[in-house]
């Protein structure tokens, strides 16, 4: 048993999502709830800034649904900072009980399946999955201080400012998650810390299969494969390795990091993060869905689960990534 | 709904331990499967011992369920490592999907409380449940570089060397995991990050009060109450936390970071670190279960939801506790 599968088929009832200046000029812009013109948000610090958008998307996902805060069983969430603090600053100011998880830019699958699963089998009847990430905050955890001014190599990707969530719970109709695979970890040896659309296509291809195998299903029976933060590199490592077993997954395929920005000049690859899927899948892709424009999506976000102690002890970064699938129903 | 009921008593059928030198000259030094003479466990880092410790732990309750790696459906881990390095690792040895969660200390209860979840919903068969710490390696991270050889305050506490972890099935007897009462993050603005035993003591009092409350039952229905690794600081501010409530556990509780360790000079208030809970409940505490010594038991975890930089911005220690209850069937 890999893939869960969802009978009573619960749905994301709402959305709350928020992101900074550069992520709002690109296609979220005119999809989330909050285009922060400044990126500190009026904190003092990037992490308490990242932590305060965590905050607001829980909440608004939450007012969104028509919902008080009392009514709300359970939070899931994680984030990229060192021990998810985002996450756990975001759970005291709740009352409800908190779920810490840990996939990197994997979060907001995860948190969904598990959303899924808590209401899916009567454990829970409201539970709020979210996830985030800032530019600034994992830059100086993960790379160099800012005021370092490094270059960035063009295999590197921009780390979406911004976060997003849902309420996920029983409902007659709405976006269903109706399955989820789990993926196991993947790692293909590779070494560069700036290379995470390579590093992390393979374990995605992986549970792209093994969904698409567990379900009986072909790539074409869905309008839409939403994969994390592959990038345009990874993205094209992704088509590749799924062609080698025979799927083609060429016209119906986007990358929530290919398309948020307009890349201009240091984006590169495009944009990463946990924050990335969970922005642009609530916002963008949840308004689709909504509208009818979409109607069946597998949502596959990807995490690189390396740590700077690993990259620097010389390991290789393993990788995962978790599919949800997502109908109208 | 904040208490989980597992209606079809899921067991832990099997579990796996290992620990240091210094943990073994303790109480668990009989119960452990293994019994490290060197905390290095042979390897060039500490990191990567805590990785083999970790995967040690893990493949021992397979093997002790008489179990092949195969028939495991999901694998379930966090530790106190940035970016929880030590579990992803251990998951890339393994071919079946990771669930990566991570509250701190508390992970081992959130793991039993997530298995239980997968098992008892019907979406998987058998889960492992594992975690893990290694004293060197936490202080490197979370306080100085060994080499200093900084003193250490009277109130602190000791990284517990060791990985624990067990399978989670079905089964017709054995130790049931009947119910989890997941925590809400509480802080009562405690800022020393030497004293986590006075951080963690409202967490664990709040979620401990929250599970009798919704299970309408009396400390006194337990034959033992097992915290997780609050010390012998922490240990006293629950109880009078408690008896304010009016509970007294006066007679029925013990710590697993007060009994871990005989302390002699430097672990002061006992043991702590993700693996304090795990190689104390997975080896003495089933012990006693599996030979009828205990029969009901009430296992609370409790973690302390902080880093380096949020300490280090100000913050005060947002803590969690999470609840699993274990009757013997």
């Amino acid at each position: 048993m890999r893939t869960i599968y969802f009978k009573s088929n619960p749905k994301i009832i709402a959305t709350g999502t928020i992101a900074g200046p550069k992520e709002c000029s690109g296609v979220v812009g005119n999809f989330v709830d909050k285009a922060l013109s400044d990126d500190t948000f009026g904190e003092s610090t990037y992490e308490k800034a990242e932590c305060k958008m965590l905050t607001f998307a829980a909440r608004k996902a939450i007012e969104n649904a028509a919902l008080e805060e009392s009514e709300i069983d359970f939070f899931i969430s994680g984030d990229l900072l060192n021990q998810i603090i985002s996450a756990s600053f975001t759970a005291r100011d709740f009352d409800f009980p908190f779920l810490g998880v840990y996939s990197a830019c994997a979060t907001m699958a995860e948190s969904y399946a598990l959303a899924a699963l808590l209401v899916d089998g009567g454990y829970a009847n409201r539970v709020v999955a979210a996830t985030g990430s800032h530019f600034s905050s994992a830059e100086r955890q993960y790379r160099y201080p800012l005021e370092l001014g490094c270059t960035r190599p063009p295999q590197s990707q921009w780390t979406v400012t911004g976060a997003g969530g849902g309420v996920v719970a029983k409902a007659e109709h709405g976006a269903a998650i109706t399955a989820a695979t789990l993926g196991r970890v993947v790692d293909y040896g590779i070494t560069d810390v700036n290379n995470m659309g390579a590093a992390m296509a393979p374990a995605c291809a992986d549970t792209i299969l093994r969904h698409l195998q567990d379900t009986d299903k072909s790539a074409r029976d869905f309008d839409l494969i939403v994969t994390g933060d592959l990038g345009v590199l990874g993205s094209r490592l992704l088509k590749d390795l799924l062609w080698e077993k025979g799927v083609d997954i060429q016209s119906n395929h986007i990358d929530c990091g290919e398309i948020v920005y307009n890349v201009i000049e240091d984006e590169f690859q495009g944009g990463s993060g946990a924050g990335c899927s969970a922005v642009v899948f609530n916002s963008y892709i949840m308004d689709k869905l909504r509208r009818g424009g979409l109607n069946r999506v597998l949502f596959v976000a990807t995490g690189a689960l390396l740590s700077t102690v690993s990259s620097g002890q010389g390991e290789s970064i393993p990788c995962i990534a978790h599919a949800v699938a997502i109908e109208n129903m």
